[in-house]
């Protein structure tokens, strides 16, 4: 066992050596010339700015969760919400810090060619990706090393406890960094353009826009930091649950099952870093089939990885130690693969939804024709319509996956699903470094052509930042199942060893019934449906709040800007310089501040939700209903966030698309600045807190949720 | 028991009366003029032609659809099913006639004073809402007499397949209905404002717009007949799940209990018509106000008669049946006060969200300011926060009812919120009228002061339309924890009684398991999540057809229109009269077109969702499925159904207010006409849609799927 998690440990090495090498290389080059190099500079002090305040607040209420957890569950579990949380920091900002420098060094890369261009910001994405995946899969394969060389047995509880308080750490800093970052980021766009494009009538990325340093500062915090903490924690979440499933399911004898995740996770690190190298720019110019070369190349090498890792781990399946299991290898490897599938078809999917070419964002570009309420209705629409196809797949993984290996077959399909985040998060950090270089074309008044080179590498990346969100909430909906899988087995494990004492074996009536159930998860228990409702109400309050949350930032930016135009009316003349500084540090305060209410309610939802239920009709309905809650959970908020994330896309590339000049049905050409423009760019300011706030902060509530609840049992079963 | 019976029919038969009778009163009031008349009469003439075509294709599905439910269920059961269309179709159509010849007499008696339009307006509402509640309970009760004295049993099968069957009709008009008027009145709406408000700058309901007679037709054949269709079918379907559900819990000697529905809805009707004489403009002039005396005194005074009702009908509770239960009348009492407590916090709650002074609507106003897309962001915003609260009311009522009466108990309070649906259609249906009104007025030229009384009438409207819905849905969302009882009851009954033949006796694996358990409704089980999963989607795929479906509709109204200016020059010259009936014509082509798919999406899919599972699975995890579709359709669909009810009547009361002269934060006044307004519009016309066709027919949409999920099981238990 040793062996192999030195193996898994080493993989997770290379992941960051990969990272230390290209940030080197991507140091190494040319920032520019000074202009170029002041504007990023400013930028850089803004993310940092930004972010050591947002650390330092989370670091406040981490600290304390962290003494909680520590009282009452021991240090040792507190030791891994810290672990958890730390490198879940780690990796956002050192992606950011790569990000920051990599945004100046694309552009002056593009002034020579769009290859170039290319190669710099995907080799800045996949700093970011490599660390997010090398740093997960570390931190769990050696925090779990170090407990199982403390002489703790690899199924034990306190090794259980502790993995899972890392995933809760990861989380837990996950749904600041997404939604602190996702309102900072909004809270610019939204309020930058509101003032800049529409009041004072210049173009986006203006330099005489005082808020157009914070939509740059932003692009980083959000969509680089904030989406690394995303990744990370639902990488970290996946693999700890599969883990805990299997000790749980295969008690006493789990470890090579439990070694089974990071052993999936190790290989598809390798094939990732291999991937990388397969992104080259083809003489058809074509961007995003460089990128999809790399990826297709990192899936294919997977398949022989993955069965070698399965084949090496585990040769026969779960037949070697659930007694009676005919499950094979083999079959354990086709859920493997299955996971594979889903992915590709996720990301095909959201394409088709987001890409500039198919049919729903040509309908949106359409609708605007006719006017800003169409597109609006249109793009609500192709929104709604765009959740049918993920939610079809993830069920026809969850089946295939079932039938072939049961609860943990989901589970395998889950955890290889996630091993490619590495390249997945490659793909989409790329999208903030070429949205930035863009910026910095446009502030150093560099030729247009260059401005047109990163324009073209911005257009992709709208697309990878949908696909990225896609594959994490589609593999949140497949991995329900795993989650809510640990939390019944938790009840029943606890149940099993309560030992006439405590919380759980109350619940034993009569001292028969010694089985999951005890507590009764059949939908006729109207206390499941309860919860059920309740879970399903979160990700609604949630996207509600985290849209206003948006609106009253962008608001105070909008305020700002304009009483800068007044003060210091050679602004716009050009013969005075705004002052960024005070947008951004404005934004950082409002963004810190309109975070924290969001975050804590899937925090604290399972834990007054349990006790409310418990005080009113006792211990059995109170887990009944927080189990039925991590359902209704991922039931709406699969569906919010993937109707969020696709719909804003297509916003986003409907408004692209008439910039590129959009010919309507009637033959008419619409092009920048036209009546069809406005109403596109009404619509993609809609998109803009859907698709990069609210969307994608879903999933990590999801995950929290969750973790919350299955901590919460380890407390109770403490008391 | 026949005496019981005879009084409930009386009690219907009683509201049948008195829609005879206001209807006598209204028409003969006076109709106006002769440009008034002449208006008045394209409006009837469109709306007979729309519902002429509407129920000639619903005819031909509900044909074939009879036929194949008396071959695979008996002519009895196919009977229940036309009783039930048939008196769907009747309530809307006579509502609808009612309502397009109130219009113009309320334009009239708005010439004389507010409380003559108020009045004349409520009483045709009034009427819509006495044959709603009337001709539903009368069909029910009638059937469940003729069916008593052919000598079946109350309990037996054939007499509950007859009345889930008129269910079933009930619910195909209702979802056409809900959908193709739907469409209809907001292609008409959202097509006529952008050529007519936003191309050729001529106000809303000017006659010079060819859609503006099809707006009004709309109204009509939407708000009115669609509406009429979808409380028809909310309340049979309620009232039949509970008898149902009485027939299985306590089978033999359900009588009193399966009588104890039909009892509440006849003492309630009676209440709900005296209410309407408590409908009376006070000093103060205002309208909510005199509305909601109406409403109050009905509630007020069904607490003395639900409390009658119960104690006559069961006065020992559900003691004297189910063995060993000491559930007392009293208990049951209390669920149907439950049942009004949630109805008027439900109320209260939407007309918090969607009412000119409070935070919600004041802030989207606010939003506009700063431009459309602000205003869509901060609409949207709303509309999901706005989900919160009506779910936690619906969740204290699952909870606190089944505490003291079981599942039973919920269905008694469902049953006693949708008794008062009488009073609730009637303050809606007078929301077309005034709608109407306020266009005739425009149209015919009268004094302004006129269409200042008709727009302060119209306004109250827009917040009772919103309320309906949101009792509509809140109902059905306290109802699913019914229907899925019903569900899995009628498995229960069947696997009883299968004798080792057929569908049923398959399932007993060992012949021991003769219980609910032989299908497992567990969380924990695959094929449950995939259920929820499924169903969850359906709510969202649908609203994004039927969203779809309207833009497709508006846009054919859109070149009709640009044609007809074209064509016709003289008419913005106001010398040449537009061809009105040809808009019509063109609408009800869209929309009747366009209602077929979204509509059979409920209907195909628990059909093939169970097929496909049984064939991948085998039966179990098949029924297992489809009963967790039932809850999946109804977790994601009361938050969406909800979210766009009540999104949309902010974003129109937003309008309203700014038209009204909204100050913003920094003391600026908006009115009519300002860019403030113009983004108040584009939220408008995107709720549009949101409002009046997605949200409201989702209610009908989940009804669907459960009614055909019971007969499924009915079919398959004879195969």
């Amino acid at each position: 066992m040793n062996m192999e998690l030195g193996l898994v440990i080493i993989a997770g090495l290379l992941a960051v050596l990969y990272g230390v090498w290209q940030s080197r290389s991507i140091l190494a080059a040319d920032a520019g010339n000074d202009r170029m190099k002041e504007i990023a500079s400013a930028i850089q002090e803004g993310a940092n700015a930004y972010l050591r305040r947002q650390y330092m607040t989370i670091g406040i209420v981490g600290v304390v969760v962290a003494i909680v957890v520590g009282i009452l569950l021991g240090p040792l579990v507190a030791l891994g919400f810290v672990i958890g949380a730390v490198l879940s920091g780690i990796a956002g900002f050192i992606g950011m810090l790569i990000s920051v420098r990599a945004n100046v060094r694309t552009t002056q890369a593009a002034t020579q060619s769009l290859a170039g261009g290319l190669s710099m910001a995907f080799r800045s994405g996949a700093v970011t990706g490599m660390l997010v995946a090398g740093l997960a899969l570390l931190g769990v394969a050696v925090y779990f090393y170090v407990l199982l060389a403390m002489g703790y047995d690899a199924g034990s509880r306190t090794v259980i406890d502790a993995l899972v308080a890392l995933g809760f750490g990861a989380s837990l800093i996950s749904i600041f960094a997404r939604l602190g970052g996702g309102i900072f980021t909004k809270g610019a766009d939204v309020g930058g353009d509101m003032v800049g494009k529409v009041e004072a009538g210049i173009p986006e990325d203006d330099p005489r826009n005082p808020a157009t340093i914070a939509d740059n500062v932003g692009d980083n915090v959000g969509d680089c930091a904030g989406m690394a903490a995303d990744l990370f924690e639902t990488y970290a979440v996946t693999v700890v649950a599969t883990m805990v499933l299997a000790s749980i399911f295969f008690a006493g004898e789990a470890g090579p099952l439990m070694l089974l995740p990071l052993a999936i996770g190790g290989v598809c690190i390798v094939t990732s870093i291999i991937g990388t190298f397969f992104v080259r720019l083809g003489k058809s110019n074509n961007i995003m089939g460089a990128l999809y070369k790399g990826f297709i190349a990192s899936a294919v090498l997977s398949v022989p990885a993955v069965y070698a890792a399965v084949m090496y781990v585990a040769p026969n399946g779960m037949g070697a130690i659930a007694t009676g299991s005919d499950i094979t290898g083999m079959d354990l490897f086709i859920c493997g693969l299955i996971g594979l599938i889903v992915t590709g078809l996720i990301i095909w999917i959201t394409e088709y939804y987001t890409g500039v070419s198919a049919r729903p964002v040509k309908s949106v570009a359409q609708a605007s024709v006719s006017g800003h309420g169409t597109n609006v209705i249109q793009g609500l629409a192709v929104s709604l319509e765009a959740t049918a196809l993920p939610a079809l797949v993830i069920i026809g993984g969850i089946i295939a996956t079932y039938m072939l290996a049961g609860l943990f077959g989901i589970a395998i399909a889950v955890t290889t699903m996630l091993a490619l985040a590495g390249m997945v998060v490659a793909l989409d950090a790329f999208g903030p470094v070429t949205d930035n270089a863009g910026g910095i074309a446009e502030m150093a008044e560099l030729p247009s052509e260059v401005r047109n080179t990163t324009d073209a590498l911005d257009a992709v990346g709208n697309t990878t930042k949908a696909v990225t969100k896609g594959y994490a909430i589609g593999s949140a909906g497949l991995g329900a199942l795993v989650l809510f899988a640990a939390y019944t087995a938790d009840i029943q494990h606890f149940i099993e060893t309560a030992n006439g004492e405590g919380f759980f074996a109350g619940l034993i009536y009569g001292g028969t019934e010694v089985a999951a159930n005890v507590v009764n998860f059949s939908l006729s228990n109207p206390y499941v449906v309860v919860g059920l409702l309740f879970g399903g109400l979160l990700p609604f309050l949630f996207g509600g709040m985290s849209m206003m949350a948006v609106g009253r930032a962008a608001q105070s930016v909008v305020v700002e800007v304009r009483r800068q135009f007044k003060e210091k009316p050679g602004i716009m003349q050009g013969t005075e310089r705004p002052d960024y500084g005070r947008a951004v540090d404005l934004l950082t305060k409002a963004a810190i501040r309109e975070m924290i209410v969001p975050s804590m309610l899937p925090v604290l939802s399972p834990i007054v939700l349990f006790f409310v239920i418990q005080l009113i009709a006792g211990p059995g309905p109170a887990l009944s209903a927080v189990g039925a809650m991590l359902l209704g959970v991922i039931v709406t908020g699969l569906f919010v966030a993937i109707s969020m994330t696709s719909g804003g896309g297509a916003w986003d590339n409907a408004k692209k698309a008439i910039e590129d000049g959009f010919t309507d049905s009637d033959g008419v050409l619409h092009e920048k600045g036209s009546e069809a423009h406005k109403a596109a760019v009404t619509g993609d300011t809609v998109g803009d807190p859907y698709k990069d706030t609210a969307g994608p902060a879903v999933n990590p509530m999801i995950k929290i949720t969750n973790i919350v609840a299955l901590l919460l049992l380890a407390v109770i079963a403490h008391m």
